[in-house]
């Protein structure tokens, strides 16, 4: 695979990175180079502009944007962009990420964001990968690996609660 | 009163227009006078902010916004201007406007919104018209000639409903 | 382009067909070829899973699937297949479409599901193409003059409230 | 009684152990032979669907699902057989299992679930208890002198705060 | 059949009729006989506690119970009996059923109720059709036959929205 | 009785009075005299302030207020006065009665309002009437028979439709 | 006063102790006999009914009922008396309390039940204090001293914030 | 600047100190005076009427109101006043300080009050200096430098991420 960036993630505040770590480490298991911005919608909104009219130029295929609160930054990036943004609204102090899933997926017609559950970041990772694989048949064919694996490990788990019974999987599970 | 515009009012889409009209004329009432802008943060992000980064240098002094649905409208405008700027949560189709508020309430720290209840048009000009007045005192007695006739309408209403009884006074407003 | 479809719609129940034709027209607007199939998650599961196991050796690069209440459609397809697959949430009877949503964003990790707004069957066409536009450059300047048609249509709508006033505004609209 | 599992328990995810174990434990306590199953709706479909199908041939009598977040599994295992399917909403890390209950509730006409309440293991023991009591009067004695068995520890509790009053009651619970 | 109701559905208002009248004509359809009372947990709570204390002894074998707004009248029956009691929220004039919703599926731990979808009067029929079945083969095969036929009505309206396409599928709907 | 009112009223707006009407004709019913009032804590709160300090000296024994959105009108009230009062929230455009029913029964420790249902203005009617029973019999037993009234409407609606089956008591309501 | 109880206050479970102690303490605070009994809805219903349904002959005035989740207790008991019931929402370990108050609040006409905040045992018993008070001028002179208590007590801690600034105020509250 | 207070702050209670600290160390660090008052609604509502009504005369131009469950304080401040209120609802132990969200945002016609976010104590002191700053260009300055030194911030921070990667990031966060 290329080593320039096919995605860009960005965040709305550092304090975010907890969470969406889980994105980025999804990409570095697949091979797949992203980019990490910070760049928030409120603060610095013309980087945030100049950033994501660009991305479609610079060759990223997908936009991953993470924010909570009323959370601008996927629906704002999607104003300046033709390419598929991926919103992941974030928990935040009150409201559970209630404010965030509102404010990210009830977009109005025009202008999309694909949104995923509440603190979703390893799922934000999976469906950009998925519509990566589109025209990447090595990664099509990773992506149905880590589905069998997926599969294999609940299996795993169904046959030893069988075997042992829940008491003896619940003390082991600690 | 000088006939320059001192509030700036947008709409995300002219289909807030019957809601948004109240907010008009409550300023025509108050003889103060206003742009009106139909600017959506996600179809037109460039010319929105232009118009935000230039609304104090063009003189205006608090900016009313109002939108539906994924609500970024005040909040974009907000990253844009250093000036008030009221937040106006409308009604959509689905979910009653819960989803505009906490898309306008839910600000990040360092860059506030002055929300408004959801469709409360009027109120968000008595708002403007608040912030305007700390500088305009006839403006400021406009406001408490306002408020001084709003209580006569109640003590009206009151007095009239203990003079006829709750039915006669039912069958007069019908 | 070909005429093979490329975009499979799948509908939980016939009765969502009026919402989702949005979205069957706005890819005939774009030429582009779709299949649309009636297959509930709970009524006829064996087909479903069928034709979403086989949907990507059917060469569809992209999936939609529409349902209300307790919406699994999106999520049971997404268990079938690496296929990038778009929910759209419809709202019903009772609690505005809120039941579909969280049906519908929460996925579990390792199974993502790109989720739009309650009822939003262009967005999730418009999605749909971004997707298919990362490998056709036809379709990737299609939707730049979308936008660019959609910005229009705002800017002449603000030029003509500011050369017009609200009111004559509200008239015409009617 | 005999020992052939007459109930069939699927957790949607081995971390879903601890909460459902209360429901385990419910069956110990009344004799009743269950299996447990780890399997879940989205990333063993085909295993699902198979041990769904199968489940009434297999004779068991009624099936209790557990999941949390978009919890398809009892839905998706009720498209699939005739026998009664006991829905558990279970809570997550966010949105306090609102999402699950609406999952698991809102099904569509034609395939119903029995929900129970967010967490309620033990409830839905007990229901898949007073199900099977239909055609076992054992059971159906049991349950009887359980529900006696709970009205005399409440009783209990009564006249003990009456005696000792709620503050030396309070300190006893500690 | 034998011709002695197996079931009781209790309304907690004539007013709850129009809705689950859908639960009578399915018991009809199957030619299992019920008994349709309208007993208020609130208004007649002697007589509701009477008549569900005697439901076992009736032979009844499972209990509907449907209500709108504070719902008690389900776990007001399962109170009284250890039949399976099944729960209908009802929609009414505020909160669109939720509040009966919550007052049905959060009961305590030790008397459970089985809650249906809101208004989801075919369901609670459906799904105590399905505890009986559990003695019952000739109804077994019928609630088997019932799905296939609910299968194949799904299959129909797929071919024939693929056959016809989605405009003429929607003018033939009306 | 006397003809001293002995319930003083409070609407926070006449729009309030069609959904209250139901309080005063309860009242009516039961030939206990009131005072109905208008007076918007929010457009009138020096009269309101005044009327509810001097309720008590009025010989009011009890209040009943009822408003919608912010609902400040049964707290601020009670802030005033030391009689019990009962607050009834209001369905208004939005929100479905939602946030009058928090506003009204979140009060701070200290200072109580008996809120009762959304719109529930006959149950705020007969609330004030047992507690204004506790000190006359003859209101006491006026209850008794109302409670009693009721119980046979719903027993006499019980038997009619086990005497004509759902269908004929269905068509007779029409 | 007389030491003969004039307040019933019922728990739906002796969980239940720690947050209602503060209504018990209230009454103590005010030197108001109470009963103080434990009982459930749904596992001891007839004692339930036994003790509201006598609760008048008994002499209580007013009677306190707590409960969470499916809160049925305070409607149930106030399907058997004419007394005022007071009805306290308790939180439980989902959905904050918010089940517990649509059961109480959301009462049909004709059976009211006063509902306080969630958790708000203190509020129950001062609610019950005014309604005693209408009848018993010490009382309800006490109430209002506390009313000036709780003032006094606002007024010096503005005092001191005034004073010595949040700063220090902060420190000292630790 | 003149050391006349400009802001006047009160809290419905010393219990939201914590919180709302956060609103004076702002203006601390803007350099405007303020007044910092306890002062609530409902336990003290002729002080606070009293301190309402004069705040214009007393050269106030902007009041900041703070409270949490039915937070009326805000709503009962703009009732005696025609200085902009800005509301801040306060998160309590229950519902997340959404009671008192819709407390505070969902004012009646013609007593707005500018509402922020869920604790936002913060944005309700720039949104009050943003106010302030129309008349007083010194602030203007000083707030337009705060917007540059938040978005330099967060450029830092982004091109921190950028230099050392998410996992190094998240180390030196700790």
């Amino acid at each position: 695979m290329s080593t320039e960036p096919r995605v860009l993630i960005v965040l709305g505040s550092d304090s975010d990175l907890p969470v969406m770590a889980a994105a980025c480490s999804t990409f570095d298991e697949f091979g797949v180079p992203y980019s990490l911005r910070i760049l928030s919608a409120h603060r610095v909104p013309h980087e945030l502009a100049t950033v994501a009219t660009a991305a479609k130029d610079d060759n990223y295929q997908v936009i991953i944007a993470a924010a909570g609160m009323a959370a601008h930054l996927p629906g704002v990036i999607a104003a300046h962009t033709t390419l598929p943004v991926i919103g992941v609204p974030l928990q935040s102090k009150v409201l559970d990420g209630q404010d965030a899933l509102y404010s990210i997926v009830q977009m109005p017609p025009g202008v999309p964001v694909a949104c995923v559950g509440i603190n979703a970041a390893k799922n934000a990772a999976l469906l950009a990968l998925q519509i990566l694989a589109a025209s990447d048949s090595d990664l099509s064919d990773a992506l149905i690996r880590y589905k069998q694996t997926m599969a294999e490990t609940v299996l795993n788990k169904d046959k030893k609660v069988q075997a042992i019974g829940y008491r003896a999987y619940l003390q082991e599970r600690g």
